[in-house]
């Protein structure tokens, strides 16, 4: 057996590993374009910011360690630049030399990952001008952040340029994000990214909403910015974090399929059109694990399966990857943000129907000192109450109940299994109702019809004929530092005696901070024969929406 | 309906106020014995350690709160004396004026919790000796705290005695643990506590296995704890914490099953042998969800889910509980200990097939800073993969990955599943391959053939003449600091070349420092020719077995 692989990192060295530890006698070779094999993408942002102080620590396997231990046969700074597919050969270039050479392969694994995109505009090849892929990327970008940069700006506000923020900022350098959706963090929904926003407002960081880069004009000190708005922004440093493009050129010129985004079309092992190569990781299009459709996800975790599965396939086992969930955090400053599953957006999108609540309990018992906030929201089939998706933000706790809601999704489990999840309490941990079982509670109240609930957001559009009475059951001393605008102010503990002032023939719709006593608010009147329904997720939900007033 | 429920805390005050939710109409009342009806039970040793500082902050729920939100009739200082099961009512005595009276009922809860045990031991009645279950013993012990105490002794090495151990070492106390059993914290398996073990040994506390007091003597400055070794303690303080007891005399005196470890019996809607009455909490006998036999198992968590299920079922719903894994966590100073599910020593006792593996990564990436190492065992079913089992110790971390692993093993998740799951990933949070897929790697690969396994216990049982050959493959610096006696050393990069001088007919137990290295020099040694297995979990899991050495 003779295995290709063509790329290292997270899903070309994991292949490779996992194919020595299959066979001793296999011939390996696995080739890189660039000097290193395998490097810890996501800790780039960290070394730029100081945060990893060394930057040997980047470093996770060498290609010395890759021969001696795994008897591969690395080759670095070599770029494969064609395959013939009736000769089972590829054609590679020695970029130190320029020779070119063609080697034979019974199975061959892409690893190509993905490159930043780089838009067509004028002035895109400037000085100061980076994108973040790789090593060699960060050590320029670094040498600048080291001189001398003043003001630094980040096209897109997707996760990497967000961690790049927050290792700015540290620098001392003054951020801007230009953001061309309505949203940053695209893949989460955007009232779940209020308080990222927020986070980095506090902390200095500006962000630009539905505004993109139109061009690039040199400046006396660095580079002018030149917004679609027409405002120009000054900086030392742009990065560009404007999306990933998968790197197929190789694979369509050897007539293989590629999807419509351009990922490299592979069934469940993870073949290609062609049984005898595989790919994986960002290069390849996957299956959405909760809705089927077919999508590219650029992730460390997932390319590290594909890279082993793809190995046990070459040596004849038959492993399938289950697609992908699309489980990400991110971390700026104190603050945490973690999705797993489908978002509201994409059900939207894609017509699915679902119902979704809010839930904003503290990471462990309040009773314990540095209990911190959190915001759960949770996505779910109104039928079966099936899991689809899951959003949290907050501080400290995040990582946990978005992994445990993962596994949830992967299992197939419900919001009545929620409701049972038996999860480890210690004060200093968590709760003995965990933000979990509270979702859980909330959710299957819904659906079993004990829990009426209304989204805040529809109340507010329903014409002012229709809408329902907001009533604000939370004391006067909350109701006076901010409520939803025309709502009625009548605190729950006197809900009962003040039953005759509510009108009988319209939907009321409670809400209290986070939805608890507007619940119990919700059960009084319905049991008094009142139409009523809770504002899910309370104020505090309402806030996500309405951040400003 | 009226509810009668005896007992505040998790479980009744859970069942008051969904019953409440569930009706308006019905009339609801609470027993309760002491002051309070609903206090933060897990909180009470960092009250007296100081941590919590302000004792307002473990009052849960008011009575007062419970009376003008829920228009519950609670009754503190109230006990509960008798059922009469026929007349369908309760006979109550007001603990502050003496009088008793009768109230009917046509369903109960009774959520009257365990006590902890008070050994029949001379000297058991001194001052100085107390139990911790409520805010007055809290308050007596914190009173003695504060007074004036330079020595305690905590009798039992369970969650409570270790918590309260942390604590009085932060309050300056000299304290002495003393467990009658030859290990802390009996719901692990013994290696597992080793870290916890050696962290309060660090900080000072002193731990006597295998001892149990004897009798109690009064001292000139306290007493003196006599044990069975002959050794004599002295104390101004002494916990006893060697249990609980469930609180079973109502409901025996009534005629109410209870099983042989005295909980009380209840089906799986919570019901008792009488189905008016109803059961919940620390005073139920309940099934273990893993292996089916019924246990008690007093924890707070099951104890909240139990009371809003009993509550369900009153009012006519068809609500079931699911047994309890036994999830548990617990903290010391800067090390964490969790569990799920079954230890390998209660499948030894059931005589369940089982089989188990360690790993030892960090709770993130390495290469941020702050990685802290955990250990994590895993017990699983040999032959379908089924997720038994989970112990995990360290620092960071550990409650989300026992949580993940209590998730998998409700949805009857395998090892296999461990492989796939897609658990979040950034540097500061987690791992590309969490140590969640890590345990699934190792499982899945002793289940497949391809990484046979031997636990090194059993290697070092096994008689000189068929003892398989230890091979160190580390490198020479990592065995001269330590190895496990016997061993040869081999590193594993010189494995290839050096093969001629391993025996060809004996079997090769090969090891690393956590089972990485080895398992490739397993898989060369295989595809050599030789006998070979790797001693799972490598050096750190003998450590874990021989701390000392």
């Amino acid at each position: 057996m003779k295995l290709l692989i063509v790329g290292g990192v997270a899903g070309g060295a994991s292949a490779a590993a996992r194919a020595r530890r299959l066979s001793e006698d296999a011939e390996i070779v696995v080739f890189e374009r660039g000097p290193d094999v395998s490097f810890a993408n996501c800790g780039l942002p960290y070394y730029i910011g100081g945060e990893i102080t060394e930057r040997k620590k980047l470093i996770v396997t060498t290609p010395e360690l890759l021969r001696s231990r795994f008897q591969l046969d690395v080759r670095t700074r070599s770029s494969v630049e064609a395959i013939d597919r009736t000769a089972k050969k590829i054609r590679v270039r020695d970029l130190e030399s320029g020779r070119e050479y063609e080697e034979a392969y019974d199975k061959l694994i892409l690893a190509t990952g993905a490159a930043p995109f780089r838009p067509s505009i004028p002035g895109i090849d400037l000085p100061g001008i980076f994108t973040l892929r790789n090593l060699h990327d960060t050590d320029q970008i670094k040498a600048r952040v080291d001189h001398d940069v003043k003001q630094a700006v980040l096209l897109g506000g997707g996760f990497i340029s967000l961690e790049l923020a927050e290792n700015f900022v540290r620098r001392g350098i003054a951020t801007t994000v230009v953001e061309k959706n309505g949203q940053i963090l695209t893949p989460f929904d955007k009232e779940m990214t209020t308080p990222i926003v927020q986070e980095l407002a506090a902390r200095g960081v500006t962000i630009l909403l539905d505004q993109f880069a139109e061009s690039f004009e040199p400046s006396a000190d660095g580079l002018t910015v030149c917004l679609n708005s027409g405002q120009r922004l000054s900086a030392q440093l742009v990065i560009l974090g404007v999306g990933v493009r998968p790197e197929n050129k190789l694979a369509i010129d050897a007539g293989l399929e590629v999807g419509p985004r351009g990922g490299i079309q592979v069934n469940s092992y993870l073949q290609t059109t062609d049984p005898n190569i595989y790919a994986v990781g960002d290069a390849i299009e996957v299956t959405d694990f909760v809705s089927g459709n077919l999508t590219q996800v650029p992730l460390a975790g997932p390319a590290n399966r594909q890279g082993r599965i793809a190995a046990d396939n070459v040596f004849g086992r038959s492993m399938t990857y289950r697609g992908t969930q699309g489980t990400a955090i991110l971390g700026v400053f104190d603050k945490t943000a973690a999705i797993t599953g489908a978002s509201e957006k994409v059900l939207r999108r894609d017509q699915r129907p679902f119902r979704k609540i809010y839930v904003h309990p503290t990471h462990h018992a309040g009773y314990y000192p540095g209990a911190e906030a959190m915001t759960l929201k949770l996505l779910f089939d109104p039928t079966t109450g099936q899991v689809l998706g899951a959003q949290a933000v907050g501080g400290v706790g995040i990582d946990k109940r978005i992994d445990v809601l993962s596994v949830a999704i992967q299992a197939g489990m419900t919001v009545f299994d929620l409701e049972e999840m038996e999860l480890s309490y210690a004060p200093q941990y968590g709760s003995a109702k965990d933000p979990v079982n509270m979702a859980g509670f909330v959710a299957s109240g819904l659906l079993r019809g004990d829990h009426p609930q209304v989204d805040v957001e529809a109340v507010l559009a329903t014409p002012a004929v229709e809408q329902p009475l907001l009533l604000d059951v939370r004391t006067p001393q909350e109701f006076a530092t901010g409520h939803i605008p025309g709502a009625m102010s009548m605190p729950v503990d006197e809900l009962r005696s003040r039953l005759g002032e509510l009108p009988r023939h319209r939907m009321i719709a409670t809400y209290c901070q986070v939805g608890q006593r507007g619940y119990l608010a919700t059960r009084v009147l319905l049991q008094s024969g009142y139409s009523a329904a809770n504002v899910g997720g309370g104020f505090k939900t309402y806030r996500l929406f309405h951040p400003s007033n």
